[in-house]
């Protein structure tokens, strides 16, 4: 017996066949003896049609309000999927943020959550009753509704597995785990078994949509054993029952990955985009120039490359934002007075290529690696940005595939 | 200055541009000096999808889950409505009826009003705020959402009106009020400018489908002045300026209407049938025989009629029930044990006229009116019912337009 956290996006609950499928789900866990909570997000497509009533009402709405509007989604599912557990025989409820309670903070629309209280739910786990929870929704200190942002409900599950303590938080999803790279790009990408939180928190944000990057962070403050897996496989396929997990990617602390390998996954974000300064003048100040003025119309700058200059007087500058901000990154460094540009070069036809894997903490040479297999393939390096687990690697977009295939060969990451 | 709720029906904010209609009276009650709060139903046609799912979901469902996915509908509405509010410049928030708390009976599915706690409306009326409040739905004493059963919305509003102490209660609906009769069959019908609420109920309950029943028995029982009013009407029309009201019905105390009329007005129900048992003995326990496994089945039976027997040996008894149960009603009958009934016939070709005014009290002769007038014009009287401020007479469906407009006439109600 184990204690369990399920949660179903909104393509898993999209009409009554699939919430039905879903129910089935938890009456697998439910039979094998397992105490569930399940939290669910609000059936695809409820969430979009609440979004744009509230903007047709005004453009610039009160959050408090969007927060009541959209949290209903949530709610109907909740309520539906209690419905049909309770039609298979099974004990169980739907609870909104509020009856729990969730509390968040203030922040409406996109709110943190401060505290969940387990008291009802460990009452109610003792009496074999399933808790339906809505998720992506809390209760703020004003004592109203406050949502957690597109995509909350992940961290609903995992502060619900945390606050419960539950011994696996199930994130069933559209795809089945996490993979090495995109298997659309390199056919030989693998499914890992496993991944620690830090990993799947540079993969998160440089790409791999699996889960929202807030609920990794959490999963990985509390230390919440976190299970992606498919929603669309046969609930009582036999790989899931006694026990038994079906394939999926557990993401759990580095103590549980056994066999380490140096490099876990190739990540790489195509919306990039690179301005280049040219003969700037080379002085003190410079940089606070250029990027005071990004900063404060909110354009974050991701990687910055400052070449020494020949002669001490001029130099270039690189830096890359989303493809997003580029236009107006462009109009605000067109824009910066008092300084001398030679001119403003930029292009979008740039992608950024991570190599990224906790083993690098102990291995030297990963990056230079990398440097080199580029290399022999002819392929330029624009930039590079380093962390403790990380190495990102700018290079022209035409090159994508070929720069992606060949790290992923370079770190044995290739299926067997 | 005063202070008003107004109510709101599905039609009147079927979608944006209907919510800003609705946000164009309330502002001009706010301009006018009012305190103002505003009560919704939810959109036209919304409940009715989330009620498919959940007999989608199942056919014999929760009723606690029912209630906490239906009143999502009127959720969204009043934060809809409480965003274009504020976008015109009115102060303006949405209250969900565990926010107020509007506390219920456990009753989910039909819960009735217990208490509503004004202290925190009270403050934002002072504060100049309007309270949007979410129709149809409270908190019961197991702190999940209850739901008042369908049109509760009109009892949300009045309830409100009766705890916040409001001047009135504007019940905004797709007719301009309450007329004489129904204005298709008689072209001659007048819209009341007063009917007192014991009129209303016995109206209400025949047919004229202005308001819920239960809502105008909380009115009546709280002395709640409710004024029935188009929501198609200009918002910014002349009539409503400076404290005038435009055209609708107030429903209010006897004692506000000062020219009484002995009749008020004529209504009639179609769906009635009637159920005749030839030749039953005419002996004790013979109406408990009939009438009791009617009452097993649920199902009502409004009119009776026993004839005196000749002989004193057989009877015929005659009695009406409404034509969706007549079917079943038929079946009943004809399975009673151990009786002698010589035949059982039925119809459903009847219809049940009825004069309703609360001047009958101290009017005699008023059914002998009706008698007389209806025997001149050749029809047939098959079942009479009366109360104190009511005569029911049951007749042939094809005189139903004859037998109106005589009585509508007879009774002075004609325009002038």
């Amino acid at each position: 017996m184990a204690r369990l956290v399920m949660k179903f996006g909104g393509t898993s609950v999209a009409d009554l066949s699939r919430i039905r499928n879903v129910a089935r789900h938890v009456k697998r866990e439910v039979d094998a003896g397992n105490e569930v909570a399940v939290v669910v997000s609000a059936m695809a497509g409820a969430t979009n049609q609440l979004v744009a009533w509230t903007r047709e009402a005004s453009p610039m709405h009160d959050a408090r309000e969007y927060d009541a509007i959209v949290a209903s989604g949530e709610q109907v599912t909740a309520g539906l999927l209690a419905i049909v557990l309770q039609s298979m025989g099974i004990s169980a409820r739907s609870w909104l943020g509020w009856q729990i309670p969730i509390r968040t903070d203030g922040a409406h629309g996109a709110a943190r959550i401060a505290q969940i209280d387990s008291t009802i739910l460990d009452e109610r786990f003792a009496q074999g009753q399933v808790a339906v929870v809505a998720g992506f929704q809390g209760i703020g200190p004003d004592n109203r509704i406050t949502t957690l942002g597109r995509g909350g409900s992940d961290t609903s599950a995992v502060a619900l597995a945390a606050a419960v303590k539950a011994e696996r938080c199930d994130i069933y999803t559209d795809v089945d785990g996490v993979y090495t790279t995109d298997p659309r790009v390199v056919s030989q990408a693998r499914r890992l078994d496993r991944i620690a939180f830090e990993e799947m928190l540079e993969l998160a944000s440089l790409g791999a949509k699996v889960m929202q990057v807030r609920s990794v962070e959490m999963a990985m403050v509390h230390g919440v054993r976190t299970f992606v897996r498919s929603s669309f496989d046969d609930p009582d396929a036999p790989q899931n029952g006694a026990g038994g997990l079906p394939p999926g990617t557990l993401i759990c602390g580095e103590e549980e990955i056994v066999e380490q390998q140096v490099v876990t996954g190739i990540a790489f974000t195509k919306d990039e985009a690179k301005i280049t300064l040219r003969h700037v003048a080379d002085k003190p100040g410079v940089a606070a120039a250029i990027f005071g003025p990004l900063a404060e119309a909110n354009i974050n700058v991701d990687m910055i490359i400052q070449n020494i200059s020949e002669d001490g007087k001029f130099t270039d500058m690189t830096f890359t934002v989303t493809a997003a901000d580029y236009d107006r990154a462009m109009q605000v460094v067109k824009e910066i007075e008092g300084m001398e540009i030679g001119a403003v070069q930029g292009s979008t036809d740039v992608v950024k290529v991570s190599v990224v894997g906790i083993g690098m903490r102990s291995h030297a040479g990963v990056a230079a690696d990398a440097f080199r297999a580029l290399a022999q393939k002819g392929i330029n390096i624009q930039a590079i940005t380093t962390s403790e687990i990380k190495v990102s690697i700018l290079i022209d977009s035409a090159y994508t595939e070929l720069a992606v295939r060949t790290l992923h060969s370079l770190y044995g990451l290739d299926k067997a």
